[in-house]
Parts: structure tokens; sequence; C-alpha cells
């Protein structure tokens, strides 16, 4: 029953649905809509959902605070997927409507830095009214609202409605992250081409110490693919930080980097261990001379010969 | 003209329109709101407006990106000043209107996870409504459309409301830190208690590229407030960084920390050198030995004597 | 029989043996003298002797590099034990001899800093040569080729003079560190005050790699004690680093730091932990916070719940 | 008249004069061998010599600790050049003498480790005396003291010996660095392969003090060739360190690392600025981007122009 649904953030027809369409086993389960990135998320930590895919970074506008906040805090969740989806919108119309026709646009606001340039050029006089969201957009077209919508392509049909203008996006290699999260659970086994979400909460207000975090990956050689902070809501000029590193926690360097964290953070947040989307095996970045599994498990070897007398 | 005229993020009755009043200069200037952060900004880089007033971090949802990215990216604007503001919010209502009788509430979205906790107690079957702005949410309960609205208490008069509940906030000490941002001029001169804001833009993606960042100003005793990443438009993964630093740019250890920066990063860009809000002069945290002026100047000429064969 | 033997740098009458003689152990051993420090770490290699005390620091020459040498290449050995001897010398004399007696002094080379303000003063004509050890020095006294030897004043009875001063040293806190050293086996347990010796080899010459070595201590809060570069023989200006740490190898701290340096560098060698002579266990320093034991056990523990998703 | 003299360690037929002929305008000095090091050093200091050749570096047996604490105590002195010399013996002998008559060899100590695997195969019954000097073993042997001596084969013909062997040296690239020594002045004008020298003194005695000394080089960019510690004489364990890094004091990068170092040591003593003996200035390493002197007048244009809200 739970185990073969999965939420995501609704409703019908966004990118997020787009995105979750994506993995294999998607075809298997029942696709919920939720209001809310929190709803999503709520339901997977009550046993409504196994899963949920939410938004958690966009090339425009960044990390996606609902969704980094929602997994700082509450009951633990963790994330076993990503999925990388190019955004573009399309301009959506009812059949027979032309460019010159067009007094009202209308999307989700996240959509408007992504087409703001685009309507200077050529809608420079309509007028933009927020929606929900993309989805609910096109169909406040399709009820006669407004005269058009932005929202991915593949919302036309859903609504009745014909792009008038397709692959719109102001910024180049406009993508949006999403991920895939679930109760805690034991992460999948690395493929090679990893990434480990943590969030690190500083300790006493001592200047140096993002840095002595940061050095804790640094001298493991475990790069860093995104740091967020987030207030943790103890006052103003209070963060966290959620880090996204590149590996998975059963590489040595990585565990022992979290141990390192562990030790001194007064609070870590393991949030998972995931394959990168979009990254073949070959195309990782190389590690560091001394930091592979076989290097540590060599080093730990001459540390019991040492402790032993036989180095 | 323009030199009396100061934008605010609008509409009146907001908590950025007090902030702004408690600027000694805020008495003899005529404040304009503004529809949006965007707009208050623009309206100062195009001559409207000789100084806006908005919001830039808030204790509960961390920076404020419109924010941040207006001034990482356009023409070149400055910080000049700094106002922090207590946030806590009043249940206002028509006059008459008792606790039992609200069915329907409103405020701004920001408003929400600041109030969630206090309506799941008092009003837990209430339904919540969002509104452009928390004084729109007041004027909206004028007009009958909604029961209640949460806004500043200080809003309550201007929309012939009454205050059922006031110094409503979940989270203690929470807090709004406004700037007051100007075309660029010269910075004020140092206080003894200020801060730097800057904006820092990675080069090539290596790993450490932040550390080395981080290492700029630490090997010159330079603290950091707030680090905050923002995307840089050039696809996923690509960000810079807004960075607040104790002391002012005519601070030794602060202009040499920024000269390494700028030779290091591909961008720098100056946000300003202005006084912290709240901190005393006294209470400013110690230098670090070996970071003051009087060392550097010490220095300087150490270097020129062993320069000269004198030392 | 080689169980009960100590070899030390002699002749009898030197200061090496006075350090040999503080340990408990030596009441029981055959102490055999050695022509040099090589002569007395041979003994040992070869098994003609069960450990041997050897200088290795001195607060007015440093490190001795005979015995860093010894240490660094050819058989591993070990060092299980370190004394700390305070230095100073006498001015033997046969009996009868006044100070307006004395034209020519003597005593080994080393000797000569430390006694030579006390000469300017005292013996401003006096004639130095030098000897093959202050012990020699003060038989060639006795047999009539000098004046007057300076040495331990423990060396007067053996070779039949006097004292004629004592406590003559130049520098104040003139001490000198001895090691025992013995063929490889495993440590004795920590102390709670201990020290761990290590001979580290940089990699390639990239700039940087020292500071990379020192990251590997500091970021697991190892503290450093003393680090002296020694020639590799490779060419001038290729060095490896003699380096003490604090701590045992058997410290989670210091195994993690000792593992990172053998996967960084070329080569490592181990040359034990001792106890640290002269400091008592409740005036070593404290440890920075996140490096105890437990730290370490607890962080392991966490990372192997979240491994299996249960932290 | 002093200004025509050099002093250097002698006596004559050493490789420190060899060394010294090396220079230019040794051919228009009168060339001064002196008993020892600090005698060299202190016929500069009281003028009696313009400058002095001395060794400082040796590729078998590390810093020459004699000739590194003269620079570091006493009054101040500077180096001006460095002169890079290879090491190869020969076998002095009385002409007629064969290999089989040799029962007797002699030089300076510090030819033992460089000779001694040489020794073991052509001359294993032999036995070693040490001289004060190789010129003064030379002279023995002529004296008939001893059968044969190591020196420079060049010093055969000043005693009337033959060098039965030559190129004898047990490790390949056997080498002495040699630095000409002078009182305080203006340095050279940098030749783009430069080195500069510097005595430092760690602060209190805080776990990490080397580390951040270190940083200071490295966060300009400057990379370091030498690092040795010394005694202080203040008592075991407290060492000053004697450093070389690449480039001149008035490369800018050099410039402030040393005002860095200058503001977190309790002292500083500038040895030097000076040409790199060996290295062409096309041979040089590349600077790391960001730290050449172009690049830190830019940003110190960059940051005058921020000062003054223009950049």
């Amino acid at each position: 029953m739970s185990a073969t649904r999965y939420a995501y953030l609704g409703p019908e027809g966004t990118f997020t649905e787009v995105a979750l369409r994506t993995l294999p086993e998607a075809a298997t389960r029942e696709l919920v809509p939720m209001v809310s990135v929190p709803a999503a998320l709520d339901a997977v930590r009550n046993g409504e959902a196994a899963a949920a895919l939410v938004p958690i970074e966009n090339s425009v506008e960044g990390g996606i605070t609902a969704t980094l906040d929602e997994l700082t805090s509450g009951a633990p969740l963790m994330i076993y997927r990503e999925v990388l989806l190019s955004i573009s919108f399309a301009l959506l119309v009812r059949p027979g409507t032309q460019l010159s026709d067009i007094k009202t646009v209308t999307a989700h606001p996240a959509a408007q830095p992504q087409v703001r340039n685009w309507m200077g050029t050529h809608l420079p006089d309509a007028l933009w009214e927020s929606a929900a969201s993309n989805a609910d957009g096109a169909r406040l077209v399709q009820e006669g609202r407004y005269d058009a919508a932005f929202a991915g392509e593949f919302a036309a049909a859903k609504y009745g409605l014909v792009p008038l203008f397709t692959e719109i996006h102001d910024a180049v290699n406009a993508q949006t992250r999403f991920v895939l999260v679930g109760r805690p659970a034991r992460p999948a086994a690395p493929t090679g081409a990893d990434k480990t979400s943590v969030v690190l909460w500083l300790g006493d207000d001592h200047p140096g110490a993002l840095l002595e975090l940061l050095q804790e990956f640094a001298v493991r050689g475990v790069n860093l693919m995104l740091i967020q902070s987030r207030p943790t809501g103890a006052g103003i000029g209070n963060y966290c930080f959620a880090v996204d590193a590149e590996g998975h926690i059963s590489d040595r360097r990585v565990g022992e980097a979290l141990m390192g964290l562990k030790r001194i953070c007064p609070n870590v947040r393991f949030l998972g261990s995931y394959p990168r989307a979009g990254v073949a095996v070959e195309d990782v970045r190389a590690l560091r001379p001394g930091t592979s599994d076989a290097e540590f498990v060599a080093a730990a070897d001459w540390l019991a010969r040492s402790q032993d007398g036989r180095a």
C-alpha cells in the first residue's frame, strides 16, 4: 500500500511530475500530487507514502529553502535519488489565441525570473499575475481567467491548450534538481559517482568555525559541491549549513570526514548518499592521491603493524 | 528632490516602514513605498530615490534572496546602513470580533512560519489565506474579506482594526535585518563597530576554492558573520557567495583581505562598509593580536627599513 | 645476556652515563660505553645490546644530527624512553691547581658554546683544545696534558681531579634530552603524558607540502613539540622531517593523523610512543574538544548507525 | 681597505675557497682565510672584511648550525649571494704511495659520512683520524703523519701530493651551499630568480603556531625552499625557524608575507634577498595566479576605487 505510493510536489502537470516519471520505478507506483513540499514530506513521515520527490535546487533561484528547511528539522528523512531536469517553458494559450491577443499571463512566481527577458521582448505590455503553480496557471487559462500561461509544454494537452512558443528560458542551462526522499534506511551501495548530503551546525560562535568545518573535508580530499547556509531559528546570524560532498558514506575518506565533523559540530544530520544524476563514473573527478579506499586500508594495516612494532 | 526621497518595500504599514522610521534622517525624507524589492532598488538606480530600505536577512527565513540577487547583479549599489528589527505579530480584527468568531486569517506568506505554532494552539480550525503583504492583509480584514490578519501592531490604527493578541512569534529572537541602499559613493567613516559586505565569485571549479577564499579572511584575522551562496545563473552548482565580515574597508586587515580576494576571484563586488546595528564599540570582539591598524603600519615600516638594509 | 646490556654514548663519566643511571632498570643492567652514537645504535641492531641511550636534542645545539640520521636510515629502531638532564659543567683540575695556574683547558667541542662566556670572564687568556669527549678531557688533565677540563662534576673522582668551579653554564635551562632506543616492538601502554616520534618524507616537490603535512596533525588536534628537517641525501634542498607530537600511537587522534600522513607521504617511519620526561599527567595540555578517544568512539558509532539508516 | 677584503672559512685549499673563487669579484679582492665561521663573520661585523663566504647547507649534513646560529644572533648580518658547489673528494697521497700502502687516512670529520662507503670498499682496514680541516689533513700527509687524506683535488698541488683517486662521494648530487655575508644594506635588485632568507621566532607556545606561520607564506603564494629549526637558547623545545622562500623582498607577495609574519611573530630577522644559484629565470616555478606584482597593483587600485565608491 504505502510502499506503492510516491508523493510529489503537485499539482499534476508540473516539472516535478515530469522529473518523477524519469525514474524507472515510477511506472509501477501510484503517484500522488501534494499541495506543498511540507505536505509531500509529511506524507512520507507519517507513512502515507513510501517516498516523495521534491525540488531542492534550481539554477536560477538557488537552494529551495522550503525543502532544505524541512529536511533540516523535524523527524529525520533521507535522500535516495536525485533527478536533474532542464527547465524550459512553453507559452500555453487556448487554441486560436495570437500573440497580439495576449494581455495577461500567469505562472508560479518562481517562473518569473526565468522568462522575464523573454516577456520584455515578446510581450512587453502584458500584465503578469501569479498562480499557485504553473499547472494551476494553465488551468486558469483554460477557464478563461488569463490569456496565456508559462508552463511545461507537457501541460498543454491536460488543459486543452496549445503551445504558442516553446523552449523559453532566459538563462542557458536552466535546470532544477529534485530529490527522492524517504524514511531513514541503509543507503544504496556506492556506484562510483555518488554524492553525500549532510547538515552541519556550527558550535560556539568562534571565528573560523566554518573554515574548520571545510578543513575536515579538505584534509581527506573530499570535494564539496554545494554549501547553503540556513537560519537555525536561534536568532539573526545563527546558521547551519547544508552541504553536498562528492562520494558515498561508505567511502573511507567520506566516512572519516563525517566522523571528524560529528566530533566538532554540536549536531550533524546525515541526509543520505546516492548516485549523482547526469554524471557517469568515468567522468567523476580523479581522487586526490592518498584518498582511495585501498590507500585507507593500507594505512590502517601499517598503523596496526606499527602498534605491534612490526611496521 | 530625489535626495529627499527614500524608497522602501511597501506598502505602508509594513515592518520595513517601521524599520525605516528608526533612522533619524527618515523624519526629513519623503518615504515612498514600492511594490517590490527590485522596484525599490531600481528607483535608486534610476535616480528617483536617494536610497531604499529593503529586508536582507531574517532569522526565520534566512537571506532574502530577492535582495541578495538584486545587489549581486545589475548596476552596482552600496549598503550604507543596517537596521535590526524584532519581529512580532499582532492578531488584528475588526472591533468586536472575538477569538471564537475567527474562521479565516490572512498575512504575507513569510509570516506563516512565524505564527504556525501559535495558530495550532489558538486557532486550530481557522483557514489561512495568503495576502500580498501583511498590510494588505489588514486592509482585507477591514473590507470584511477575512476575519483576522497577522501584522505589526502598528498597522491596526491605519486600517481601523484592533489587536486581539500581540507579541505573537513562534521563534524567540525573531528579527529582520534591513539595509539602506544607495548608489556607490565613499563609505561612511569607520565607527569601530563596522561590517563589510562583499560578493565573491569562485574561479575555475577546483575543489577547495571556497576554503581558499575563507583563508584570505582568516589569515588577516577578519571574522565572518554571514556567508550565503547564490546561483550565478550559469547552471546548477554554480554559485557566488555573499559575505558579511567584521570591520571596515578602511581597516588595514579588511583592505588586505579584500585585495587578496580580488586577486584570486574572477569577480568581487564591494557592497559597502557600514556601522553594525545593535552592537556598541565596546562589545565588538577583540582583534586577534597582530591585526590592528597600528600593527599593520609598524610592519610596513619594518618592511621599508628592511628593504633599505636598516631593519 | 644481550637483554641485560645497555649501550650508551661513552666513555664512562659522560652526561649520557649520568642520564642512563636515572633509569631504575639501569641498576640491573650491564652498562656498556660505546665510542659513537652509530656504534651504540649498531650494538642494538646487531643484538649485542638490548637498548642504547643516546642524546637526541640539546637546548644549546638543537637536534643531535648524528642520532637523528641514524634513526632515520638503516634498520628500523624505536624509542622507548626519554630522559631530560640539566647540564652544567665543573672546571676540573689536579689537586692544588689555582685559577691563575690555568693556561690550557679542554672539553668536547659541544661544551664550548656552553662555557664560552664563563671563560671570557674567568679565563680570558687560557687556550682551548678540543677533546674527544668531556671524560677524555678529564683523563688528559689527569695525565698532565692540559691544566683544566670542563666536564660533569661527577667525573672528578674517577680521574683523581677536583672541581675548582661548579654550576657553569652560559645558558639558563641548559638541558639535554636522551632517548633509550631498542629494536622495534610493541610500544609501552599510554600513560596520559606521552610523546610520539615519527620521520616524514615529503612527496613530489609541490609548494605547500609541509603545510599539508602539518594539517594532518592539526585537523585531529594533535600538537607538535618539535620539527627538525634533515637532508635525505638526494641533493641539496631535499629534506625529511623528524617530528615529535603530543600523544600516543594508541590515542585515536594520533593514530588517525599517522594514517593520514602514511597516505600522503611517500615514506613514514614510526619511531615510537613513550612517556614524556618531566611532565606529569595533570600538566598535559587539555585536549581540543572533539579529539578524545571517547569522542572518536562515539563518532564511529554514529557513522555505523548512519550507514544503517539508524542515526 | 676593508672593502677589498673578503674573509672565508679557511684554511686555504678548502672547498670554501674554491666556492669563493667562483665569484667574479673575488679576482679583485684580498681573500683572507679564517679559522672558523664565527671568526669569519666577526671579521665582517667589526669591519675587518667587507664580506665573508661561509657554508650554510650541505646535502649530506643539512644546515650548517654554526652558520645559522651566527646569523640568527649577534649584530645583524645579511646574505648577498649564494654559491652552490658540487662536492667530491680526491684521495691525496705522497708521490709513489700505492693503495696497499695506506694504513691511515685523515680529513675533516664532515668528510667522513661522504666517503664512508668508499672506504669500506677500497680501504676496509685503514684507520681514520680526524683533522681540523681537509686542507690541514693534506698538510699532515705531506709531513708524513698520515698516509692519505680526503680533500678537494685542487689541494694536491699546494701540499706536494698527488690524487690517487678522484670523484669520491658516497651520495650522488653531493653539494654544499655557501653564502656571501655582509653588513646590512639595501639588497641587490630582483633578478626574477631570487631567494629570501628570514629567521622567525614563534610566539607563545600555542599549538599550531608553526602552521599559522606557514600559512602567511602560503596564502600569498610564496613557496618555501627550506625550513630549519634552531634552538633559541631558552631551554629544550624552544625553537626559532630559519626559512628560505622563493622570491625577493621587493616582490609584493613576499613583502606582504613578511609583514604578516612581522605582525604575528615576536621577532623576525630579515637575512636578505639574493639571486638563486644555479637557477635561470626561465626555470623558476610559475607564480600561482593572483600573486604577480601586476595583480597586486591592480588589486590595490581596485581597493582605492572601492574606498572612493568608484569600483
